[in-house]
């Protein structure tokens, strides 16, 4: 990711293959770590990804303000990002949205998300969920201040996912090809494994088959025949 | 909502997004009260939503009777509209549709849809279920007559949303954009809730948040990403 | 029904709607009693119904002969068309298909398909289901001769659909446009009472109920409306 | 199958019908056993099936080895292809997916996929679950050596279909055409026998069923009728 406007193209692809694959609606949002400046990232402002365009995309210091503010309104959760990005150094890439598939497993504490296919062995061995009531109370459920996002960003801890009760899921990663993979998985095993569940004897994906699993699903021939796949799809 | 015309090429809209997102299938349809007459309401002829342009817009009383008569045919069950529009004058726009997701709630005594995701906080805290059979018997199940109508809106009281017993519902709201985003998500929220039921021990929205939320989800800046989206989606 | 030309029109865009709302896939026909000739019937040769041209339509007698018989392939469940329209003088139009929804209520001894929704009164009260091992033991299950069709008719009685067990189902109906709004409906009822049945305490139409509602959906505003937006949808 | 180049061609068009279809996503393959020489086999290099043109196309041996090695990146799990072709000298075709409706099949030792209807009778009468941790312990579950390919091939031993746990499943056939036909119904079926296990009771085809329609479905006015619909749907 050395170049800063190959990334900045790559993260409008990025939002067109999540939208264009149903994992994002109307709302949800995909940033990126700046490329030369890790204490700034880079997002669209207030639009749905299916619109998103490089004239979108605005800078951002991890305080969530900002670099060269206009009058564009700003999505209003870009704390989770922020706050991500200054509790793991390692992040590179996240993407938060309200997937359908994964909303379940948010809400019903009978149920948890694990990786039951190779493919989304990427989405690792634990799921936390965080429930903003559990701290903040009644609230409206969004991560407006960054006390809420840190409050996230501990729940997240190491992970790749955290699920968010009643609203959605963060899901982070090392780059934004990976990010946009983990998302489309998480969805895919969220799905697959509510269909299963009800016959239960369920095999899951053991330990070291995850790790195993997800070198691979990241490896260099696997992610770009799939990133040609979805891109193209996406009409970019 | 100030400018008439302006008011009705968004009613057309709304139209079209509520077939493009599948709300709406042959059937359904969606009114606005007059702007500048409370005692009117505006609603196309008779024709599905997908199809649905400023021409076929018509006029109404609130006694459902067009304000200029003419050949065209029109909606058998405008005495949803023109009896909610007396009933409630802070209604503005109201949609009737036979959404797939939600007709199971209308017909199992044993389902009770509740807001689950903060995005479906709109829908409201209670939504009853009225059933023509209670006080009409046996009939082909639409609300033909303006005492039909008057008892679809007493069941609806003060809530945004009246399920109707083997047939659909109707969503009130204080603007077209709001009422198209409450049918959305109330389909979403419907969705979901089955696909969680069987696994139990869920998580609602408390009161306080429902309030907080669909606050939030109707702001400006939440309204005006989400309609921008759908009207693009459904090439408007 | 009058102009023979205009009919068969009206037969590919029969076809093209049940291919383009789902109903049917690679297989599937649709045809009409010859509007002139009582004892003729009008089907494509075999083709996908999403691709069937006015060309492709052929006359059969109700022995299922084409009348000019030429070098194209014909359907072989035309027993299913011949032996109905005989046992059936009311009958003037037949869609055979194996919708997905339908085929579970067709294996499992403990469905019964019951219309739950107003819009798919017009099924009908009583929806048998006919096994062809019954009569016929092992076979390729398909309706290829007289025989078979004659034993398929009469397990149709005097009802205006049958269940055919693994294989799909046989809709009749007055009219083109009556066949066509019957088999979409009875595909979307299968599928929301499959999703109502496991909560129980389901209130299904009642007879009288039934009664009104298919009146009301075969009416003419009500059937115009259906098949502009259907037609228009299926690019036709 | 004896030009070599309609051979080629009609690859082409199955992979792009089973992308179309929802059978195969950034993931999956499709081989042939080469018409002429049968102890190499054609497939694409490393690319989506949806993307893959003729120029894609590359002749392997039973090893798996490229004939003409270039810089193109290859498929990892060749020895799916190379040692079932090896172990099945019948087998002309090979179709290698990871299924959304297929994979719960793979988990759940509670799920045993059997063909319900007839059109899927051709995926036949029993369907065995390979694991590849049963011998290999664990490992990033894919078939990427000619010893788990062999492994794979036992399990499948004289069956049409072999599942693979976590994974996905692998199909064969004695021509594209059968093995397109083969891989989709299978997927159908699958869909289809999870809506209906819930409520028991179920009439699965017979054995004997199973071979007569399997005989219908691949003669040559069924395939034919569904292969130009398959084709035209996906573009080619």
């Amino acid at each position: 990711m050395s170049n800063p406007d190959d990334c900045r193209a790559k993260l409008v692809v990025a939002n067109r293959i999540l939208a264009h694959e149903n994992v994002m609606d109307a709302y949800g949002h995909v940033s990126m770590r700046h490329p030369d400046q890790p204490d700034r990232f880079i997002m669209s402002c207030s639009r749905s990804p299916e619109l998103v365009t490089l004239d979108d995309l605005m800078e951002f210091d991890l305080d969530c303000n900002p670099v060269a503010p206009d009058d564009r309104r700003l999505y209003g959760e870009r704390p989770i990002h922020g706050a991500i990005y200054k509790a793991r150094p390692d992040v590179q890439a996240i993407v938060h949205n309200h997937s359908h598939d994964v909303l379940p497993y948010t809400v019903s504490r009978n149920l948890a998300l694990r990786p039951m296919i190779h493919s989304a062995a990427c989405i690792g061995h634990e799921l936390p969920v965080w429930d903003i009531r559990s701290r903040f109370g009644d609230t409206n459920l969004l991560v407006l201040t960054m006390d809420h996002g840190r409050d996230l960003a501990q729940r997240l801890g190491s992970n790749a996912v955290v699920l968010m009760r009643g609203h959605g899921c963060t899901v982070v990663a090392d780059t934004i090809e990976q990010v946009v993979m983990r998302t489309i998985y998480l969805t895919v095993n969220a799905k697959l494994q509510l269909a299963t569940l009800p016959y239960g004897d369920i095999t899951f994906l053991s330990e070291r088959e995850i790790e195993l699993s997800s070198e691979l699903h990241f490896s260099s021939v696997s992610m770009s025949r799939a990133w040609e796949y979805w891109a193209r799809r996406s009409g970019m």
